[in-house]
């Protein structure tokens, strides 16, 4: 009997109506055959709202006590669900998150999955139940309850089907599936149909719906995953191991980026690689443009050059569970350098406050910081080592108007910052420029 | 250092200022150089707004999924209480009922707790912490969270203090301790100052705020409760073990009925333990009016008589947990019975239900019932085997115009069972006629 594990986010539960049309999907999975574990959010903005009545009553909640507190919302929303399977005729039982295993260390607010004690959930699935699991949640081994931070239950609905060796894991939401670009931006995105971690990762990271822990768990583990949504039966996008060449992509008919315009390409020097296995345009190939607004800069100027002066500035960021994104170094010739990074809007001034106090001990000129700022990236297991997309990318920016902050680019996607003001026009600009409007 | 436990009910919690308010008694209970464990109840309507939500989805919630459902509701105002005395400076942590080691048998909705493990509790006063305890839940040996139903938070409450074994349980509540009437109906209702775990029983278990099960948890284990309000510094009422003497209840300043008519009192025939210890005039006392207005009769009209009879009626009503008060049989000349007794109102188109069933198969001529009745009872831990209270209760009401249609006693407590319209009537004769309102 094929096993499969189904998230239902919060907006998929949101009322009653649409806690009952969820109980229909998921009992007519079991009726054809499948054994069912689903993963709940918290109902609609349910989690919100309780962060809010929390700081009603503390400036600064203690975090062991938020996490109890929003712990609650997906256990109302799993035994709801639960009561409107049974009301349909189905047997189901509802597990929190320590009933069904999940044990995590003691990061509270943001705590890892440390492993899944499954006995319960497979001694549920034995007697012919529908699983319905609260997610975001866990339990440390000293008995307290965590949450596991942005993106949690899909993280747990990821880890369940890994340890559970599930066939697959579904991701319903109110979207239809992973696209070329963000739809509200781009008229003419396409869905794409199936994916590889590893370009899912990027663009889950840049912006698009999938938080990239549950992509990494899922890549880890080799679960498949099923986006889609859970409003309509339009099919979604399968994240899976897609081979890493482009003929795997092909075969399993991955939309491919039309073939860039030759005065780019010969502008390129391919590297040997480049050349080896397959043809040159089955590499060619950005899946995606991922955006993401809330990007803020921090430049520290003259400073000091010495050893040992990036990890004494990131440190004490590291330490605060600030994430730093793109890091840019400029080495001038007289012996200091400028150093500038980004990181998300909402942590700028505390990052702002811990650098300034790290400059003046590194004898740095001074500390300048712009909120205003988003990255535009385009992704695309095929673009490895091939310089030619950085060119075209930054040749789309510039005839469009499009002035570059900061480059950064990893083996399978280039970012720029840039304006936020125009970052939405950069979005269309590179989705036209890289045909991904055509299939 | 003296424990102290102290429960909130839900409307002391009802929102974000009533919780800084608890907050900030708590603390100076604290500081006053006691430990200090809370138990604490939903905020305001949560309970019955969650098993709202519950009924939109099912028509029958599964008992299971509601007590995980409900549960949420004291981790919430738990959560959030501690929140607030954080913020005030305090050392505190909040504990599910599972974390508390409340452990219960497997009777969703209404579970009983079978033991307390309080190594956790333990563990955080030891480290100078404020314990709040999410009440009215626990777990059961198969690891599902159970609630404790009716009264289930005072129930917490003092079964903590018992494992504890605390100085005293203080249940904190909206009205401002238990009063010899329901200050509602009577204007004159004094409050109680202190009153023995037996009569309290009476008093509870007939409309007073409190649950007879904490109460008699109280009693078995001599935990002293106070009760008191949470809006107020106005004493409360304590109950605990006052001799059975009222040479005691005058110690401790226990208000006493006036004496009764010197008619009344001569038309008694003392028992011999009446004669002994004390005065007579001492042990003169009602200590208050009880009342419930939710009472519905069933008379089973002329069943023939027989050993079980009375069994056979009964048993399945007991299997439905319905729960029968007044029992009264009245065999006529003619080898056949009428058999009356009396239920809540909301019990009874289910035991009319059973009991017509059963009437049938025991050959009785019909059933018959009547919803629109109300106990008044005078309850008192002086008047056992004291006829002179019955029949002034019956001449007081007799003089009211108020018909009695079922009479039954206890050791410490007479109650009428009379029409409903004529029930408030009834209770401020009865005060007035034992001269309560009097100090």
């Amino acid at each position: 009997m094929p096993l499969i594990v189904q998230k239902y986010g919060g907006s998929s539960v949101a009322d009653a109506e649409r806690i009952i049309n969820v109980a229909k999907r998921i009992g007519a999975v079991q009726k054809s055959g499948a054994a069912v574990v689903v993963v709940v959010s918290a109902m609609g903005d349910t989690t919100d709202e309780l962060i809010e009545l929390a700081h009603t009553i503390s400036h600064e909640p203690h975090a062991r006590e938020m996490d109890l507190l929003l712990s609650t919302g997906e256990l109302v929303s799993s035994t709801l669900l639960t009561m409107a399977l049974r009301e349909l005729g189905h047997e189901a039982i509802s597990l929190s998150g320590p009933q069904a295993g999940i044990r995590t260390d003691t990061s509270f607010g943001r705590a890892r999955i440390s492993r899944i004690e499954p006995a319960r959930v497979r001694r549920e699935l034995d007697a012919g139940r529908i699983v319905v699991v609260a997610g975001f949640q866990g339990i440390t081994a000293e008995d307290d309850i965590t949450t596991l931070g942005r993106g949690g239950s899909d993280t747990t609905a990821v880890a369940i089907a890994a340890a559970l060796q599930a066939d697959r894991c579904e991701i319903y939401t109110d979207v239809e599936g992973i696209y070329t670009a963000d739809p509200r931006i781009v008229s003419g995105a396409r869905k794409i149909d199936e994916v590889g971690y590893e370009e899912m990762l990027e663009l889950a990271s840049l912006g698009a719906k999938m938080h990239p822990r549950s992509i990494e768990l899922g890549g880890v583990y080799r679960v498949p995953i099923y986006v889609a949504s859970s409003f309509s039966d339009t099919p979604g996008t399968l994240i899976h191991a897609v081979g890493n060449g482009p003929a795997d992509a092909f075969a399993a008919g991955l939309p491919t980026a039309a073939k860039p315009e030759p005065e780019h390409i010969t502008a390129i020097s391919p590297s040997a690689e480049f050349q080896t296995g397959n043809q040159m345009e089955d590499r060619i190939k950005v899946t995606g443009i991922a955006y993401n607004a809330n990007v803020a800069k921090i430049t520290v100027q003259s400073v000091p050059d010495r050893p040992g002066l990036a990890a004494a500035l990131f440190e004490p960021l590291a330490e605060a569970s600030i994430s730093v994104d793109t890091i840019v170094q400029n080495t001038g010739g007289d012996k200091s350098t400028d150093i500038s990074f980004t990181v998300s809007r909402t942590d700028l001034p505390a990052a702002v406050r811990l650098v300034e106090g790290m400059a003046q001990q590194l004898g740095a000129a001074g500390v300048v910081s712009s909120a205003g700022l988003a990255a535009v990236s385009i992704v695309g297991s095929g673009m490895q080592n091939t310089p030619g997309y950085a060119s075209r990318m930054f040749r789309l920016l510039a005839n469009g108007g499009v002035n570059i902050d900061m480059i950064t680019t990893s083996e399978i996607r280039i970012s720029c910052i840039i304006d936020e003001s125009q970052g939405r026009d950069a979005v269309r600009l590179l989705h036209e420029g890289f045909q991904l409007d055509r299939s």
